[in-house]
């Protein structure tokens, strides 16, 4: 039984949407170590901590052309081809994300332009363990080679007898990217960082990770290495109107749920009765879970708010509101008129429009990203694109009359703010050919 | 005489890639004390502030409309119509930036959208003092206007009159920005990222300053407030062959020292005798300049490389991997066939192509913008630009036929990964209705 709030005063709202909290102190100072002792001794740092945290280390952090070829032999056929259609899906929608170059002459002789490049090398965090997120490889991988990433890296743990699982090692090659280490945790983020005997450093670092590989991507971004997004636990809002099916509504929130005990799943729907019926959805569901543990504490940040008021302006207007607090990672429309409200939300990370749309769709297959931002960053973030994979040069070229047509211009601002020299780089070159 | 290093084997690039060091030990408690301060205590603590570090603290924060009103009377009519001249060409320029929102139906029945949205609040941080720097507020609030966001505010420091500097609130109110704070340093920072009594919280802050505020801006991005690039001092290099005049040169390079005493200025040439006579130049120059002292120290982190080969693709190869491994801010070619390079360039903030085209050119007038990636974040990074002041966010709607059709594909890979509820969202839905 989640909480339910009802008719919850505006003040009430930051709380409302307030995210579970933890106490990174431990974690931050294990972190700094981490990084410090990776940059100071490379792969000796990094078998040192392997032996320490996992109890053992892989003979090579690169895998091997062999375990690269074997891999596909320990994919199902059936999973095979879900990842292809996938894969095929994420393509067509990402190829689209593609921004053009420009030029634009804003003045006879001012030729300006704007050309996007990919960024040289890219690092993609893949963590392993009990659930191995594949599905990541494709929403990183795919968008780094539509980009043109000339290089890209990926950074995996094996299991305590050196092996990666072999799905990982089957999409990351299916997606073009054969660089894969072996290293887990906030060694492979300071590797990826700092670079090793084995590895070169990268540009910037992408992927989720847990509390250490997040903060460690958190502190090397201070570095001057650029990472993909602050992280934060998993989120999803459904707003729901009494065309909503409970039984869908409740599946969608335990499957936020089962990510981790510090995800966090908000309904919002306008009559206690429907609060009600999800609350014993959720009951007779969990029960069947195999993550039924984390799925339950993760229960416990998470809640119902009802809005019970029969106008259906109204009702659009508060769940709109409410709905741009929260800025969700997720949110789920399941309404009669879902684009009443999905067109005009102004924070959220990705909308699953209807009572058809449910998050693992685009977790997995339809072919948006999963990567998105949460704890409220979708205020101003965007998930991951391609143009998370590019980055933007200016080029302008002026001819002496385009510069001597502008330097009345230049020179005045400059001498404004005090700044000759500026002026003068003007100054010398008007009159010359 | 700025140190002059002939044919650097490549192990000692990276030296002379480095950028001025300095220790931020004392800045760092002075900021992480201001923000906890300001987030405590709101407007009490913005006051002390400006009472202590200011000796002065304004009686309220807010410009009237009145100084607004009044601005224009103090600003020369020849600066308005530079002012305003640059305002159209930056204009021009960021128009062609606007990403489009686009729609992708991937399968049947799945149809997937990413729309961008102006983010809801920007903060506007534009230092004052001697150098108003009123051509950063053309650099920021027109892609923000152009981008679409709905709130602008700005914060700059007044004088101890309690005056901000005409010229910043007459250029503010042109670009459509009239929310204007009597705010400086790490404290009106704090007062974005957290908001006060009187200031409301942005959602991101853009916008260069002082250490303090370059600290600041740091730490809120680590509680969740976007910034808009970690900031470092500026730079500029200049390639050039023997069609470069060293006039031009040494002009270039004391625009970027005047800047500040941490500028950095890199010439790559191929012969000692350019590299002696840009010395000359710069000797006779600098003597002429205001700012000479700060130019003087900033050159003292300057230098010239001399690769002094005739061979021009050879030549032009080193110039182009030694240019990449700097990432400079700014990359001035002043060769025959600058193209030969810009176009190959892979890191850099912005290049300016050919004899005609000086950094203050696109510092003020030309039409691009001025915010640009510094420290060799050039080769991740982008300077600001009308996606700056966007996000995206995602959508999809599937039909009930569209879910069926991809629903095997999801439930394969969501078992795959043990991610069960993720299954059963689609498993309930499937021959629904």
């Amino acid at each position: 039984m989640i909480q339910i709030i009802k008719n919850p005063d505006v003040a009430l709202w930051p709380s409302l949407c307030r995210r579970a909290t933890f106490d990174d102190a431990a974690i931050d100072s294990r972190v700094r170590g981490i990084l410090a002792l990776v940059k100071e001794e490379g792969d000796k740092a990094l078998r040192a901590l392997a032996d320490e945290i996992d109890g053992f280390c892989p003979e090579s952090f690169l895998v091997s052309e062999e375990e690269l070829a074997n891999s596909a032999s320990y994919v199902p056929q059936s999973l095979q081809e879900a990842i292809r259609t996938a894969k095929r899906n994420i393509e067509v929608f990402h190829q689209k994300e593609l921004p053009s170059s420009f030029t634009a002459e804003t003045m006879p002789g001012v030729v300006c332009q704007r050309r996007m490049l990919p960024i040289r090398r890219v690092g993609l965090y893949i963590p392993g363990g009990s659930a191995p997120l594949f599905s990541t490889i494709l929403m990183l991988a795919i968008p780094a080679k539509i980009a043109g990433c000339p290089e890209v890296i990926l950074c995996t743990p094996c299991d305590k007898k050196g092996i990666v699982n072999p799905v990982i090692l089957w999409t990351a090659q299916l997606c073009g990217v054969s660089t894969i280490y072996k290293l887990g945790g906030a060694g492979a983020v300071a590797a990826m960082a700092y670079g090793t005997e084995t590895i070169k450093p990268v540009c910037k670092i992408f992927g989720p990770g847990n509390r250490y590989v997040t903060k460690a991507k958190q502190y090397v971004s201070t570095e001057g290495v650029a990472i993909d997004m602050p992280a934060g636990p998993s989120e999803i809002m459904v707003l729901a109107d009494d065309t909503a099916n409970p039984l869908f509504i409740a599946a969608d929130m335990l499957s936020q749920a089962e990510h981790g005990p510090d995800s966090q799943a908000l309904v919002v729907c306008h009559s206690e009765e429907t609060a009600q019926r999800i609350n014993e959805e959720l009951d007779a569901q969990i029960k069947l879970l195999p993550r039924a543990t984390i799925a339950t504490k993760a229960l416990q940040n998470s809640r119902i708010v009802v809005f019970d008021t029969n106008d259906t302006s109204e009702r659009d207007s508060l769940y709109l509101r409410f709905a741009d607090s929260y800025a969700p990672e997720h949110l789920i429309i399941e309404m009669k008129d879902p684009w009443a409200i999905a067109s005009k939300v102004t924070a959220a990370g990705s909308v699953f429009v209807g009572h058809f749309s449910p998050e693992s769709a685009g977790d997995y297959a339809s072919g948006t990203n999963h990567t998105l931002p949460t704890m409220g960053l979708a205020k101003s973030f965007s998930g991951v694109g391609v143009d998370s994979f590019l980055h933007a040069i200016s080029y302008q070229e002026l001819t002496s009359d385009g510069l001597e047509l502008l330097s009345q211009t230049i020179i005045s601002m400059a001498e404004a703010e005090g700044l000759t020299a500026h002026a003068n780089a003007v100054k010398v070159r008007v009159g010359q050919k």
